[in-house]
């Protein structure tokens, strides 16, 4: 009764994904619009979500030689104009601080969109000899794009992300590190949020401003339409040449450094809800709930039953799970649909049977699978369960993505397969019109290219002999 | 020699504390100088220790019930003036976003330079029955106060922080809570910095900006000034008034909620650097040191030297120790010199005579006494040397504060007193003449009142009936 009741305060999954969206964010206190238009308030569990994002990667890029630092948001807006590709791509979109302690600024402060031009210039100053080289420095922050339509972690004029900043002797090694964190973010995708990623190239197009080369992973959300998850540029000497970074070089030649820069953001949460949920709300990927396994206590009342729950949270906690027992004056219903709601993987029911059986009853939010372990086992099986709940996750989502991979060779094509909800395999001639094409037709973009897969022998669009194999798609 | 030569690196700390602070931030690469004026680059050594910060207070925080979130950047300007002390206060110091997409604003955006009125509104908005309550919230964020004298992590433009906010359905608890969290950041201030710490009220002209009580924690630095390292506010029902915040108690009556606010920030760094440094650079406490246990290998070309030194950091790191050996190609003295400058706790020297001895030589940073260890115990000893390290430097730090306050029962006992490098222990009438008097004769201002210590007979200004026990100092 009461579920179906609870089923009903989201939107319909299949009719209207984007209401259904909105309702789950909001009605799971993942988020909540703040005052100033397109900016969100990331809520206590939402931000958890991005905590334990953080915590991951961070780790992972460590472990490249990679450290944490922090540079200022003010950018002196002639920065911005130092490379010309780079002002135009962001110029429309930035905020502008005009006036700061009660005065007129002589010089206009933008406030970061992305912080290639103003670490470039520290990068110049720190920068001598080849023996400082390579640089790897990330920072965590908070950035601002002035955008017109917004939606809450998918596009807000300010969010938070990571942008890792990278400066090296050669070309090679500058290629090599925006392709080895590519990987790392392919691999962090795949393994810590379940969602399995193409990676590669985007066209110029659909390039970073003031770029060379930028590549991406894109995801299939469960509408059939792409989510950019995050992008590694490799710049050459671009910035360099803008910024004037340079060092000795071994031969005793002054040279300019190559650089990269690469990101993931809290839109990664957006991805997480949009790959992975159901009509019943989010189902979480074990590695970063930020509750991993929800006790309740039905009939509450009988004697023995709080102390139980509290007892099998205490045991799990202390294995470094994190686990909650759901002590609210509430009926186990309620609690039940809110904590599926919320996508909590695995659920642990204890009632007065229970107790005299010696067992609790444990539900997988994935599956909805049910399974009775005695009080001896539970631990070991919540701990195995979480670990095949994280792969089945990504499993079903490999599954169902690979179903709605389709090949085109005609415009007509494209259209058909992105209205289909499916990612589109077509060969293209490497041409802006074609694209562009794509785009007016079927309201489609091109993705990022696939060539190590085989190139098509036509385009899809103009009939020409094809270069690239383009993955096109609807995206957010 | 070398030793001699990098000694002048840095201005006397005793003839030239400011220049010296400045050398050691820069030279240490804890900090650098942002394109625009008072803004700060924290550099990877510096932000390490900041991460090493935030880890342990967030723990600290998560045991009193606090939860992270993250609330927009951008305040309304209309949010700032719905409380009139409020805006008084920061108005003359906000940045301020006039254009953002290309267009003027409607209304101008203030950057926040402390959020309780962004987050006051969203609290207005989830908040309805007393069972929602506390709301025990911390956001980790950069905030923007337009100053003219700036010092890196002293005083800059814009600097990272955390800011809790809190509400409470009574005066009691949130003056507890309060209280609570000025204790959490006492005993952190003292375990974890090993800086001891004066915790009090403040006076009416050092609250905060809107509040009605303000507790701050003081810290005496090496040359005998304040630093006001943290503080906590209790604002009654100011901010519920102005932003509408509301339950319905218990009793069925709709009642404004009792708020707190409490932060500390990157001026924690400049309290380390300041409490313990000495003329050869930093000296970091152990538990927030980036690096505790640098090895240097000496003549590391004679055989397994450099494989020795390896092994040593492998075993350190396993037990969680943050080791790292210093393998690059330059003299050891050079090596010894930069970290000590960079202030690790302890130093590893390991050279082809201690190899055949089979023992390694260990140096603490703090008193620089070397010790001769066995291989065999080296691991225990790092152990216990980075716990009598952590503990010595507080002890230390206790002894060289408290033989340097003073009391005074006049005016002139004040000035000689600041003048002396001390604290001044002064009986106050309560009066904002008497406190402005001493700041215009002794350029000293009242830190906290410790009235718990018992109150003088007079005010050291007036000489009219004391109704507290202050104590004033110069401030950074």
């Amino acid at each position: 009764m009461e579920e179906k009741q609870f089923v009903k305060e989201v939107a319909d999954i299949n009719e209207n994904f984007a209401q259904w969206y909105t309702d789950v964010v909001i009605k799971t206190e993942l988020v909540d619009y703040g005052p100033v238009k397109g900016t969100m308030v990331i809520r206590p569990y939402g931000y958890a979500i991005w905590e334990n994002i953080q915590k991951d990667l961070d780790e992972r890029f460590r472990k490249t030689g990679v450290k944490n630092a922090y540079f200022p948001m003010f950018i002196p807006e002639s920065f911005l104009k130092k490379e010309a590709e780079h002002v135009e791509g962001f110029a429309p979109e930035v905020a502008v601080v005009t006036h700061a302690g009660g005065e007129k600024l002589a010089e206009p402060l933008i406030v970061r969109p992305t912080s290639e031009t103003i670490i470039g210039h520290m990068y110049a100053k720190w920068l001598s000899s080849y023996r400082d080289l390579p640089i790897l420095i990330n920072q965590w922050a908070n950035v601002v794009r002035w955008e017109k339509t917004t939606r809450p972690f998918l596009r807000t004029s300010e969010f938070l992300w990571q942008e890792g900043h990278t400066v090296h002797a050669t070309e090679e090694e500058a290629m090599e590190e925006t392709l080895r964190m590519l990987g790392v973010y392919k691999d962090f995708a795949e393994e810590t949020l379940a969602i399995p990623v193409i990676t590669g190239r985007k066209t110029e197009k659909e390039k970073f401003a003031g770029g060379l080369a930028t590549f991406g992973m894109e995801a299939m959300m469960l509408d059939g339409k792409s989510l950019q998850a995050g992008t590694s540029h490799y710049f050459g000497q671009n910035f360099s040449k803008a910024f004037d970074i340079k060092f000795l070089d071994k031969d005793g030649k002054l040279k300019y450094g190559y650089s990269t820069s690469w990101g993931v953001s809290t839109r990664l949460i957006g991805a997480i809800i949009m790959a992975h949920g159901d009509q019943r709300g989010l189902v979480l990927p074990p590695k970063v709930a930020p509750v991993q396994v929800i006790i309740i206590p039905v009939a509450a009342h009988k004697g023995g039953v709080n102390e139980k729950a509290k007892e099998i949270e205490d045991m799990l906690v202390a294995a470094g799970i994190r686990a909650n027992t759901d002590m609210r004056d509430m009926s186990p219903g309620r609690k039940f649909n809110e904590w599926e709601m919320k996508g909590v993987p695995l659920r642990v029911e204890i009632g007065p049977r229970d107790l005299e059986a010696g067992h609790a009853v444990i539900m997988r939010r994935d599956t909805l699978e049910k399974s009775t372990v005695p009080f001896g086992e539970l631990l070991n099986r919540v701990v195995s369960l979480l670990e095949t709940v994280q792969k089945d996750m990504l499993t079903l989502s490999r599954e169902r993505r690979d179903k709605k991979i389709v090949h085109a060779d005609s415009l007509d094509g494209i259209l058909k397969g992105v209205d289909g909800k499916n990612f589109v395999k077509a060969g293209w001639c490497g041409c802006r019109e074609c694209e562009d094409k794509v785009k007016e037709y079927a309201a489609a973009t091109a993705r990022v290219m696939c060539d190590e897969e085989g190139i098509p022998d036509r385009c899809a669009i103009c009939g020409k002999p094809a270069k690239h194999n383009v993955i096109f798609a609807r995206a957010y």
